[in-house]
């Protein structure tokens, strides 16, 4: 009795340690071994351990823990949001940025606030980064600055690292690719910079950002990718406008769909994306 | 037997329930009810669960769990790092930083990857936040933008909003108000712009940036709240330079600190700041 008792305690000890250092490293692939290191534990014992931490996660909807076998296995953590969790998330999100005064003048909707709470875009990011696990990109490219913040924790979801585009060349970033791209909301040529030791050839990119109007930035973000002949599985981004329906990327993937706003209204129609309410 | 099983599993699924939604939410007073509420289990059993929690948090190093009493109580995590082990992993950046290649023309320091991979922002963001707990900050102010990432980390450590600084007003920021400051590393006069509904005034405010060299651009901060009557807790950096000894700012504290370099170097001198070797 009193063994089964040390060996529980041992075992409630390993599971809340093992959900610590699993859900710190999304996407990552742990080995038995170090947990074997750390707990001084049985590799059988520990193959215990993850399927009863798999089975609360999938209990509590707290993510995914993943087996991963071969020469590299181990376990593997994603935070997986169910879709009716991300869709009441999401939607809870519209409702805040749908308040009244948050449009100002020229029909521009404020989200600064919103796009900065590390909670919020902590649960954007993992939405975003569970659309395209099985795409494996290996790094998040974001333009600066508002989307920098949702970028991150995609990128964090992922397991990957972030990469800033700049709006024009920074003597500490280096040699850089400068780029020309028309951008619709500020209905002008701008300028997108990225230092040439950022990405390497050859390697995926996920693109993210806040906001989708015409769709240029995007548009910039993967010929800016073309020049460093990486592949861009994806494009996220927080909202997209209804308007112009033909935007310059037709793949993007929105969180929320906003009807256009004018001066006049108070507040703008926000909803969920579709493909939060189809799957 | 089979009772204490059955009672043992639903503990391991608690605790490993509990430790997700801790750790997901540093800083933030969880009230036992919740848990009470989501695991159908009794206050006193709850209560044992966070001692055993608190426990191996302390046993494998992995944050500090606090009972908050009173009418607002409850359960926190703070993730908090061991001095022993923040040096450690200071110095390991610092030597990263300082591998040949990543000094640029002029003296600059290549370290826009290192300072936007999740996992080092997110150490270095909770080592930032550790300081300044009992500060009880309302928010985190950065300049954008290499800093953004390793402050969005610290706020999200310390449970509350980032703020970031922009070069110039923004059409979709709103109404905001413009300062001037003397950058040290650019030489000149640049300008900060802050949306007017950012913050509130009276609130506490900790400043994070990546890089201080003369603290021009701390010191734009500290001027900045001081026009919104935001008190200033304190001011963090990542690195700050060697020279000038005497800063525009003297109570910062930086991470790491940097003698200068020159173009002729092919790496640059990095080294964990005295306080973290100190304490």
């Amino acid at each position: 009795m009193q063994n089964i008792r040390r060996e529980n305690i041992r075992r409630n000890e390993r599971l809340a340690a093992m959900t610590r250092i699993l859900t710190s490293s999304p996407n990552q692939v742990i080995r038995l071994s170090r947990f074997a290191e750390l707990f001084g534990a049985a590799k059988s014992t520990l193959s215990e351990d993850i399927d009863i931490l798999a089975d609360t996660m999938a209990t509590f909807q707290l993510g995914c823990l993943d087996t991963v076998t071969g020469a590299a296995g181990g376990v593997r953590y994603r935070p997986a949001i169910t879709q009716a969790a991300a869709l009441d998330f999401v939607q809870s999100v519209a409702n805040r940025l749908a308040e009244p005064g948050r449009v100002l003048p020229g029909g521009f909707l404020y989200m600064a606030d919103i796009l900065s709470m590390p909670d919020l875009v902590e649960k954007m990011g993992a939405i975003m980064a569970g659309q395209f696990y099985h795409d494996e990109p290996d790094f998040v490219l974001t333009m600066e600055t508002k989307g920098i913040p949702v970028a991150l924790m995609a990128a964090k979801a992922l397991g990957v690292p972030l990469v800033i585009g700049r709006r024009s060349s920074k003597v500490y970033e280096g040699p850089a690719v400068n780029i020309n791209y028309l951008s619709g909301s500020a209905g002008r040529i701008e300028t997108m910079s990225l230092s040439r030791r950022a990405v390497r050839e050859g390697q995926r990119a996920l693109i993210v950002d806040d906001f989708m109007k015409a769709g240029g930035t995007a548009k910039g973000m993967m010929d800016m990718m073309r020049e460093f002949s990486v592949t861009v599985v994806g494009v996220c981004v927080v909202i997209a406008t209804m308007e112009p329906e033909r935007k310059r990327l037709e793949s993007a993937k929105a969180l929320m769909v906003m009807d256009e706003v004018d001066d006049e209204h108070e507040s703008a129609l926000i909803r969920p994306a579709d493909w939060l309410l189809n799957q």
